[in-house]
C-alpha cells in the first residue's frame, strides 16, 4: 500500500458491502465507471473517458475490471491486483460492453455510477435491455457513513485547511488583487499539507455577494469584506473545505449585527446535528434564524454538502431532505448571507456526525475576522 | 469578446447548424450539459457537475439555457448573453428536468452530449418517455470540419509546442528523473503560450514502452531512448499534441533501423490523407509499413484522433473507421513501436487536412532527436 490508498482489505470490505446491497436492491450488479465510486471500492484513480474502464460487481460472485490493454497502467496502485480481482482488457476495435455483460453473467438490470457519461450508459443501456438505476442509491449508505480511516483523513484534512485559515489575514492587504491573494492561498494549501488544491474563493467587497465567485483582478480595498472558501484534497484523496469572512478594516455596525446573525445560524445548525435529527432539519435550524431576523431571502442556496473523497456529495443538507442522520456522516454547515452589488458572509466548517452530536474538523473561530488597515 | 472564445456570429452560425443537423436528424432537439460541445456551441466554460445546467437546442425555435440561479456567473464569458439566449434559472428544490422539457416544448427525441453524466441523463430519460441518442453523431460534422479560426487556433498551439519540443534536449540530463524533467516541460509549455498544461508524458527506458505512461521517479540513463508526448490548450481552447522521441547518446543499429521505419510508417499514413481517404485507409498506410517489416504486433494503438477543443476526439484514425476525410478535419498521426520492458519510440504530428493533402501543423524534424551525454 502507499498514501495514495487505504489497505486492501478495506476495499475487500466495501467491494462485499456494496454487492450485498446490490442484491438486497434486486438488482444484478454495478457498473462503475472512474470517478469517486471506483476510487471509494478499488482504490483506483484511472480517469479513462472514451474508452470504457469499469468495475463490474456482480449481485453474485467476483468483480471484474475491464480496462483497455493501453491503460492497464492506469490500475497500479489500486488495490484491484493485491486483491485478486479479474482483469479483462481489450484493444480498439473490441467491444467493450459485451466484456461488462459477460462479468454480469449477462443481461441484468444494474446500477451505474452518478459520473458514466452518456457515450458509455447508452449503448451499455441498449445491451441490456433494461434501463440501469443510478449507484447512488446502492451505494449512499456506504459512502455516507464515514470509517474510522476516512474520519482520520477528514479530520487531518480540516486541520491543514485551518492552518491556512490562520494565515490568510497577513495575505489581505489592500491593493493587492484576489488573484493575489488566491496565489499565496494556493501556496499555503499545499505547503500545509494537502496533496493538491480544489477549489479557491476570494471574494471581496461586492463579490462576496455572488457564492460561487472563484476570484479576479478587483484590488481588495479598505473596508472591504472577503469571503475565503477555501479546501484541497489530503492523501488519500478525502477533501477539506472551510469559509472564514474577514473584514479589512472594523466593520460598520449593520454588517456587524448581520453577520452575528449569520454567526447564530450557523450554530443552530451544528447544534441540531445528532442522529436521528433529518438533513432538512438541520438546514432549517440554520435558516429559521436568518428568516426570523428578516434575512432569509439572503441566504440563496443550501445549508451543506457531504464531503469525503469529493468535495460535494451526499448527505445533502437542504430543504426536502428528510434522511435521518447517522454517526459517521460528515457534511459542510455554510449559511451565508449575500447582498448583490455590495457584499456577502459565509461561515463553513466540516463536521461528524457522532452519538453526541457534532464532531467539528474546522477549529478555527467563527468570528468575523478584522484585519487591520494601514 | 475576450480571447476566451470567438466572436459570437461564430456560436450564432453553429447553434444554426446544430438545430438544422438535428432537425434533419429526426430529433426534437439537442440537449448540451457542460463540456466539450456547450463550449463549441456556446463558448461557456461551465463545469457544474451535480446541479444541471443544460443548453437546449431545438429542432425548431430559439435555444434556452437551464441553469443554476447560483452559477448564473459561470455564463459570463460565453456568447449567452450578446446571443439573446432565454436563459432559466433554477433553485434547490425545483426539478430542472422539467425546465428542460418546457424548452424542448414538450417529450421529445433528443441527443444529449457524450459527456452527460448518469446523475442527468437517468431521470431526463425517464421524463422524455424516449431513450436519448448520442449528440455525437448530430453534432460530428461539424465538430470535425474546423472553421478557419479553429486551424488558426490549432496551427498556433501547434507551433507552442513545436518551440517546447525544441528546448526538450535542454531538460534531458542522465541522472535527472522524469519528474524533473515533466517539470521543465509544464513551465516551458505554459511559457510559450499555452493557457494550460493538457499532459505530459515523458517514457525513458522500459517506460517508453507504455504508450500511456505519465512520468515517474526514473533517473535518465545514458543509452536510454525517451518518448515526450506533450500538450497544452491553447486560447480560445484548442489543443496541441506532439511527440518527439530522444536518444541519451547514439542509438544502437538495431533501433536505429526500427525508429527509421516508424519514421517511413508516420510519413506513409501522412501521405496517405487527402479529400477522399478513409480514416482506416489512413491507418493502414502507417500500419502496413510496420507489419511488412515485422513490427505490426509491437504497435498496440490506433493511428490517431481528432483534436480540437478536446484533446481526443473525432476523427478516430482507427481500422474499420470507414469515414472520408473532408477538408477541415484535424488529427494526430502517431504510430508508435513498443517492445515491453525494454524501450518504445513513437513520432506524432497533428495535421489538417486540405484539398492539396495534409497540412502539418507541427514543424519539428523527424529523425530521432540524439542528445549528446557526456
Amino acid at each position: 500500500m502507499d498514501s495514495h490508498r487505504f489497505d486492501a482489505d478495506v476495499y475487500a470490505r466495501r467491494l462485499a458491502a456494496a454487492a450485498a446491497a446490490t442484491a438486497e436492491a434486486g438488482l444484478g450488479g454495478l457498473v462503475i465507471t472512474p470517478g469517486y465510486d471506483l476510487r471509494y471500492l478499488s482504490g483506483s484513480r484511472a480517469q479513462t473517458f472514451e474508452r470504457l474502464t469499469a468495475l463490474v460487481v456482480p449481485a453474485s460472485g467476483d468483480p471484474t475490471v475491464v480496462v483497455p490493454r493501453l491503460e492497464l497502467a492506469s490500475l497500479k496502485g489500486s488495490a484491484i491486483a493485491e486483491l485478486g480481482l479479474a482483469v479483462r482488457d481489450w484493444v480498439d476495435g473490441d467491444d467493450p460492453y459485451q466484456l461488462v455483460l459477460a462479468a454480469l453473467g449477462g443481461p441484468a438490470a444494474v446500477a451505474v455510477t452518478d459520473s458514466m457519461p452518456a457515450l458509455h450508459l447508452l449503448p451499455l443501456a441498449g445491451l441490456l435491455g433494461v434501463s440501469p438505476v443510478l449507484a447512488t442509491d446502492i451505494l449512499r449508505t456506504l459512502r455516507m457513513v464515514k470509517e474510522e480511516c476516512e474520519i482520520d483523513a477528514l479530520r487531518k484534512a480540516g486541520s491543514a485547511i485551518d492552518r491556512v485559515h490562520a494565515r490568510v489575514p497577513e495575505f489581505l492587504i489592500p491593493g493587492r488583487t484576489e488573484a493575489d491573494v488566491a496565489a499565496d492561498i494556493a501556496e499555503a494549501i499545499v505547503a500545509e499539507g494537502h496533496s493538491d488544491v480544489s477549489f479557491i474563493i476570494v471574494g471581496s467587497g461586492p463579490h462576496g455577494a455572488d457564492p460561487h465567485h472563484s476570484y479576479s483582478d478587483r484590488e481588495l480595498q479598505a473596508g472591504d469584506l472577503v469571503v475565503v472558501d477555501i479546501g484541497g484534497a489530503y492523501e488519500p484523496g478525502y477533501h477539506s473545505d472551510s469559509t472564514r469572512t474577514y473584514s479589512l478594516g472594523e466593520p460598520d455596525a449593520v454588517v456587524a449585527e448581520q453577520y452575528s446573525l449569520l454567526q447564530r445560524a450557523q450554530r443552530a445548525a451544528y447544534d441540531a446535528v445528532r442522529p436521528g435529527v433529518t438533513a432538512s432539519q438541520v438546514d432549517a435550524a440554520a435558516r429559521d434564524v436568518l428568516t426570523e431576523a428578516g434575512l432569509g431571502e439572503f441566504f440563496v442556496h443550501r445549508t451543506g454538502h457531504g464531503i469525503g473523497l469529493s468535495v460535494h456529495e451526499e448527505p445533502y443538507i437542504v430543504k426536502g431532505n428528510d434522511l435521518p442522520l447517522t454517526a459517521g456522516m460528515a457534511f459542510s454547515i455554510e449559511p451565508g448571507i449575500y447582498f448583490p452589488g455590495r457584499w456577502g458572509a459565509r461561515i463553513e466548517d466540516i463536521v461528524v456526525v457522532t452519538e453526541d452530536g457534532a464532531l467539528p474538523v474546522n477549529n478555527r473561530p467563527h468570528e468575523l475576522v478584522v484585519v487591520p488597515v494601514p
